[in-house]
């Protein structure tokens, strides 16, 4: 604990997703309190087609 | 705000679910008077072999 | 199937939950070609302490 | 309901899956005493360099 | 891993929800080949409010 | 987009979530691009009979 989730567009390289997830983590621990080996991160990616604002797809911009 | 998230089965068409979203956002902003810009809706799909009921896999049915 | 969830700040009554409820099966039952009956509905509410965009929470606007 | 998802690594053969669905759902059904046919069971599959702890994905281990 | 969540009506008692924890990890363990002590269970309530099935709240019904 | 949730045990104070809600907004902007009036955070806090490791849940220790 904590678990964090991020929840993003697909096309971020490994490199930024490996930073990520690094400076998520440190930020997590020193806010919470909790040590950095306790903290949890997932990314979750999605595609155009599946997220919309205002009722339009980002796919159909 | 709100955020809506549909969770279902693969195969609806890009028709299908560009229909989807906007009718949902209507109706989400028509009900919860949240201005339709300010409504986000996420598509999650699945497949048949993540998805159960009752013990049984839909990919086993 | 489908799984919706719709995650907003409290606040709305019990009207307007119980029209939102009804209002997005119709059009998610509508648009995906699910029978109505297989539709659910989950609502999830959150305060404006847990709440922030652009690093800024809503209770501290 | 209940609903239960069950997140993990991908790499589980189909046989691990449907063994997995059929205890959760027999477990869930006798501890909480909702009919089994009323459990419904998600699996979410992520892949290594989508997951970190301590703040070092599996992927970069 | 796993992460395990079992998203329910409230009502249950702590003996249930005791017992429901264990017998979950216990066949998730068993099932996917995961150290028992890997693996993570979270509980998630919702009230009748806001819960719905076939357009009707179960606080409607 | 992102949008980001962190979950963990009740018990933070309001001055610990802000930071976390503005530090995590910063290096999530800063490691994939998005500009942070785009970043979303969610705080979901879960108490600790609702959450278990090993099959013991943290309030039975």
């Amino acid at each position: 604990m904590p678990y964090v989730t991020v929840k993003m567009l697909t096309g971020r390289t490994e490199e930024q997703k490996k930073a990520l997830v690094e400076k998520v983590t440190e930020v997590v621990s020193e806010t919470t309190g909790a040590p950095k080996e306790n903290v949890t991160v997932f990314i979750e990616e999605m595609t155009k087609n599946h997220y919309a604002q205002g009722g339009v797809r980002f796919s159909d911009k």
